[in-house]
């Protein structure tokens, strides 16, 4: 969604009327006061945006959307468990209060680093210090497969994604044709990341439960789910007991794990993969992301996944005052190894930007260069169990379901979401329930 | 959303499939079971639905969207207090118990009587009884006038509505042109029915207390929101007083009241009326509703509103096995003044033709005809002032709004969603909060 279908010419801002904050009392602005501007509204960017509160600086975010939203829990609207408001909030109430800082819901065009200035397609907007937070989206070795193979990124993907799920189970149900029904009855999900084993047991569960009783010619105990991983193993990120143990689980709800295949084209009807074909009606693309375009508006120097080489203080290189965190910006740990795109990632960097441009503007000590050692992840498999490696600590089962949950209420953004994904988590596990299985977005 | 685009040809059923229900365990189907057909699963169809639960028939109930649709809170997910899935339920999960209920996934085409065949858009149903509850949507004097002025029927009209008034201040924000701005922040709710009344009051709500701090240039206080209304006082079904009640506390919430004032015409940039120019960015249209094509399907008489005249046992003239009810019938009280299309009085109807078609079935003796005598009915104006007309009792203010959350509280179906709705409005009442202001939609 971009501003720019929504304002007209005559609404474009003054160039000097986005320069500085005005007070909220007096309603002076401090035309001295250093202009920070942070593209992107993800766990990186707001976590920087807090981080910078105390700062005497005027701070513009922009975001394409009006909202935060927590990605990790997306699969869970995609496959009818929560509701798209669960996990997202409104960037403007998350920063009411910090009166040094300021929304602008648009779209970043590119950045004029000689004049310092970032274009929207309806503003430009000067700054002084630019941290650049824009994220990733996923990425196909084909983009045509995108048609039939959707990603899950965005609150409209999931909720196509869960359309697209539930329809096939519908049209399967008045299907006459057993092979229709058999394709209709099928899902593949492609990556064995989090991302993926997630998407597998959330629908495995969705169809083998949640629907159990609600179909009359078909049972959809008989879905079939499989997840297609090129790697050796699933969650090739996490120790190999933790890979077998999620691999385990899987295939305990019925998922077929196939792992070193290798997706070789993607039609509306399946997948062929390693000479084999696979029929099926629903395929969710879970393999790779590509970083967003901020490396090609700074002609800075990318990795293979178009990630920037930030500097050790997660600079972009020859830009002191440009900064890149999150996934877009490609930064490796203490033992060299490359940092995975992960919210606590995102958000530590966030914090470290905040700290070096806050002493840069109060002529402080500059920090340190960036370090992140213990690196922790996590990944779900079903409802009920789940893999943790915090490093000095490594969960699976239920005592890992836990762990999960916990985290992830805990880090959602917002007491009342916090609240309303506690209940609808608690109703769901103490009724095998699914409440939002709502086709109101109906995609192909 | 139809069926038709996703059902290949090779997946239509065979006529026979969907004539007798195959029995649960056993598998075995019934050919002598009398089949009923319901289509729509608003308030009225799925209370026939439900009432008939005993009755030795193959139910089938058809819909356009695989939930129920929680209608009369439909206004809160347009301005924010409440997420689609607080007031939708999947159907299949409500009749999930029901084994002589099927649900079918589709949209009526036409009505074969000769035949007794329901076509659908990829398949027919033969039925014994028809029961026709397909409801209505909002109305326009001139269709044109939809593009500028979206009415409130479907969720998806209710996000598209959302957006546009959350992106209205957004805009407002950036705007320089103080016109334009002014523009942006004028709400205009055409129609003062109990849709254009709660409408008007929680969008004054949205924009005086939700979005109080959330913006730097503008203050939503400067939104301006007008409710025009033709007949001489808002709610007109109302007693008088209590519609005196609902237009002092609608000017208490800083809405502009204007009563006996018709629209000419209705644009981009606002409304005429009466002579008068008001210009607005975001125009509601809440008055007037037009019922479905069912009575065009049957070729029966209809009044002004294109409902079906039924006879006193709702039966469609000359089809004495087909009968409307809801929204679609055009029905009288007791004294002779039409019933409004209001969910008791499509629930009652629905329970009195499952009534009727159960006493045919199981040939037993017609229940007298259809009687509803005391029309009760309610209306709210913001988060803490409502009105309500039971006949015997009438409330206003607060007291109203206790009885009229009570009462929509309760008749939500299925505890989940009375659960979550509850605690969103305590949560807004508590905190003046609105967590739903995610703009997921953009349309024009």
């Amino acid at each position: 969604m971009t501003l720019h279908s929504f304002v007209a010419a005559d609404a474009l801002p003054a160039h000097d009327k986005f320069t500085n904050l005005p007070n909220r009392r007096t309603g002076q602005t401090k035309p001295d006061r250093p202009r920070v501007v942070i593209l992107g509204a993800g766990f990186g960017g707001l976590s920087a945006a807090r981080a910078l509160s105390r700062c005497p600086a005027d701070i513009t975010i922009v975001d394409r959307r009006n909202y935060h939203l927590f990605q990790p829990l997306l699969y869970q609207v995609a496959t009818a468990g929560l509701s798209p408001a669960d996990i997202a909030g409104p960037i403007r109430r998350v920063l009411r209060r910090q009166d040094n800082a300021r929304t602008v819901l648009g779209t970043v065009q590119d950045i004029d680093t000689s004049a310092q200035t970032v274009i929207l397609d309806d503003m430009r907007l000067p700054y002084d210090y630019l941290i650049v937070a824009t994220g990733a989206r996923h990425a196909y070795s084909d983009e045509s497969w995108e048609t039939f193979a959707p990603g899950l990124k965005k609150i409209e993907d999931a909720t196509t994604i869960r359309a697209k799920i539930l329809m096939a189970f519908e049209r399967a149900e008045i299907a006459t044709d057993a092979k229709l029904r058999q394709r209709l009855l099928t899902f593949i999900v492609v990556g064995g990341g989090p991302t993926g084993v997630e998407m597998a047991g959330a629908i495995a569960e969705l169809a083998k439960r949640a629907l159990k009783r609600d179909f009359r010619n078909i049972g959809p105990g008989a879905a079939r789910i499989i997840l297609l991983q090129r790697d050796p193993r699933v969650l090739p990120g996490f120790a190999e007991g933790l890979s077998r143990a999620a691999a385990k689980a899987l295939e305990k709800l019925g998922v077929e794990v196939l792992t070193q295949i290798e997706v070789e084209s993607v039609d509306a009807n399946g997948v062929s993969a390693a000479g084999q074909r696979f029929d099926a009606h629903t395929v969710i693309w879970a393999a790779g992301v590509m970083a967003s375009s901020a490396g090609r508006w700074l002609d800075a120097p990318r990795d293979a996944y178009g990630r920037i080489e930030v500097e050790p203080d997660l600079s972009v290189p020859g830009h002191g005052n440009i900064f890149a965190i999150g996934d877009t910006a490609s930064v490796r740990s203490a033992d060299g190894r490359p940092l995975p795109g992960i919210a606590p990632v995102a958000k530590r960097e966030g914090k470290y930007v905040a700290r070096l441009v806050h002493a840069r503007i109060t002529r402080g000590k500059d920090p340190a260069p960036f370090r992140y050692r213990h690196v922790s992840r996590m990944a779900t498999v079903g409802r009920s169990s789940a893999v943790v490696d915090l490093g000095f600590l490594r969960l699976t089962g239920c005592p890992g379901w836990l762990m999960w949950s916990a985290a992830h209420v805990y880090f959602l953004i917002g007491f009342r979401n916090k609240f309303a994904v506690a209940l609808n988590w608690l109703w769901a596990y103490l009724t095998y329930e699914s409440g939002m299985r709502l086709i109101t977005e109906p995609k192909k």
